[in-house]
């Protein structure tokens, strides 16, 4: 069981599948086409298609946001900012183009200070990067807190990593900020809710003039013909998705209940995955889990999580079947 | 027919389509697996696995150079050096990243200077960008130019762009020149000869230290499933890529004996295209073979290719068809 990536455990969607198994010699012989996974991305997110740009997987579109944040290098090194805990793509991108990452470490709650934010500014600083909902916590933040930032640290491009809204509900696409807050990106993926991790479809929306230097990185044949066919079918089933959404709110709500049962600190969390306070056996933990064959995310020595594993939560079936181990591994065998 | 991106007409493999429609649902829902995919590579190109790195198409490979090259800014704005006529992505990467390209012009029959590169380089050159067998010519150079030309600019990189090397026999890499040459980078791609255009698969090789810097940039998803499992598919099926290199050797000699016959102007080609020099009337051709239902490449307006139009030499069915459309179209009807 592989709840240590945050994947969607029952695959995509059934259609999707079929849409691939119908896609023949040609589709793997010519460079793909993107109008029908463009429009359909776009009504989605109900933007006009200028506002987003589809990426093989989020991961090229932090990349691609890094290498257009620092194409101006007359400042010297350039510098991103990061909070601490986080995903760890921000860092290795700004790394691999050359630049710093400066970090922000979050309150022990996984609260975020803009104020600290806003204080680590330098004239280095090119984009600053943040999540929501928060990945380890899955902590959920106001909305208007990342278009509060934005305004704050204007012209230095925010980038909201949005790759766990499709579980919270919660988006600024939504709000339409784009026009009033040129200097925001807005990064989704559907390697989670949509179950197509290994399909790599990411996109990056923002205002027209602001994704204009991230669509020169990105090459021009990005997603493969079998990531541009899915789209459209896995957008199109909306069952499939709320189905797995309303499958991981029971999941969390599960691991959550278990681990007060266990006298495991949790977080409460607006995504797919639940962090828990295990303590100095963290490792060991993670360790007899996956044993067990049950695989979870040892997070015990970053910043922030001391202590701490993450647990995909997913299908309610593999949830209680990870609750089972853990308790057979913290309280021994019953 | 589209005969304007050097695409193999045939598709891929039937043995790659069979695999593909096995794949399942969780293929598209995890993170993908990468281990047989590089072993495949790497046993095909005869290298160590730590020589190679497979990218999402050739296109990630150049931007992954381009982004390791320049990540050094010390000495002001980093400088690629490329010719002209040329593939059009190491101006796009080198731009999108903040560098500036030097062009230097090739000769009339598209020979290539080393001295002229040479002469080119100034203390703010980090990559030099060339293509063997030469895109748009056909031209195929002597490898030895390639291994004098890294020792003569080093340690500024040598990336020789290999994407045709399939057609022509002639490979940097079987020489085993990485030890002796730590500046050069080969690029090759999974699109051409294998068909596999539209899953999105290339490789660079270089030696392992020159090639870290390049394995930060691309993300560590960077191919997709179906693109993983199809790569060991299609290095097995000799027999296709053996059948598809023939078909393309006879589609360029129909090619160049149809068009001596219609007194066109032609250049050797060892690749999977001719490129043929129409003149005043090249735009229109273009045009009228459109109309026509067949798809080639308008050059004319290039640097070196005043008047020129590339015609990909693919399937022998397709070159006949081709051939017959382009003499009707410059003979009028028959």
């Amino acid at each position: 069981m592989r709840l240590h990536l945050n994947e969607n455990t029952a695959g995509c969607s059934p259609a999707v599948l079929a849409a691939l198994r119908e896609l023949n010699r040609e589709a793997a012989g010519f460079y793909p086409d993107y109008g029908a996974a463009r429009a359909s991305a776009a009504r989605h997110f109900a933007v006009p298609e200028d506002h987003l740009l589809l990426t093989n997987g989020l991961d090229e579109g932090i990349l691609a946001a890094v290498g257009a944040a620092f194409r101006d290098r007359s400042g010297g090194t350039p510098e991103a900012i990061g909070v601490a805990p986080a995903f760890d793509m921000y860092e290795v991108c700004t790394a691999a183009l050359g630049g710093r990452m400066v970090i922000v470490r979050l309150g022990g709650s996984f609260e975020l200070d803009p104020g600290a934010i806003a204080a680590a500014l330098s004239p280095s600083t090119r984009i600053v990067f943040l999540t929501n909902p928060h990945n380890p916590s899955g902590r959920g933040y106001a909305i208007d807190t990342f278009t509060a930032l934005a305004e704050r640290i204007r012209p230095v491009t925010l980038f909201v990593d949005e790759a766990y809204a499709d579980f919270s509900g919660e988006s600024l696409i939504a709000r339409g900020t784009f026009a009033s807050h040129p200097n925001l990106i807005v990064g989704r993926t559907f390697s989670k809710s949509y179950g197509m991790a290994g399909l790599r479809v990411g996109a990056v929306l923002a205002a027209p003039r602001t994704l204009e230097p991230l669509r020169q990185v990105v090459p021009p044949y990005s997603l493969n013909a079998w990531a541009a066919a899915a789209l459209p079918i896995a957008i199109h089933d909306h069952a499939y998705r709320e189905w797995y959404c309303a499958q991981a709110a029971e999941s969390r709500a599960l691991l959550s209940e278990a681990c007060a049962r266990l006298a495991l600190p949790t977080w409460p969390s607006a995504a797919n995955f639940v962090l828990v306070r295990i303590g100095a056996r963290a490792r060991d933990v993670v360790r007899s889990l996956a044993l067990r064959g049950v695989l979870v995310r040892d997070r015990s020595s970053e910043t922030g999580c001391e202590g701490c594993i993450r647990i995909t939560a997913g299908v309610v079936d593999d949830t209680r079947r990870v609750i089972a181990a853990l308790e057979e591994v913290l309280c021994g065998a019953q």
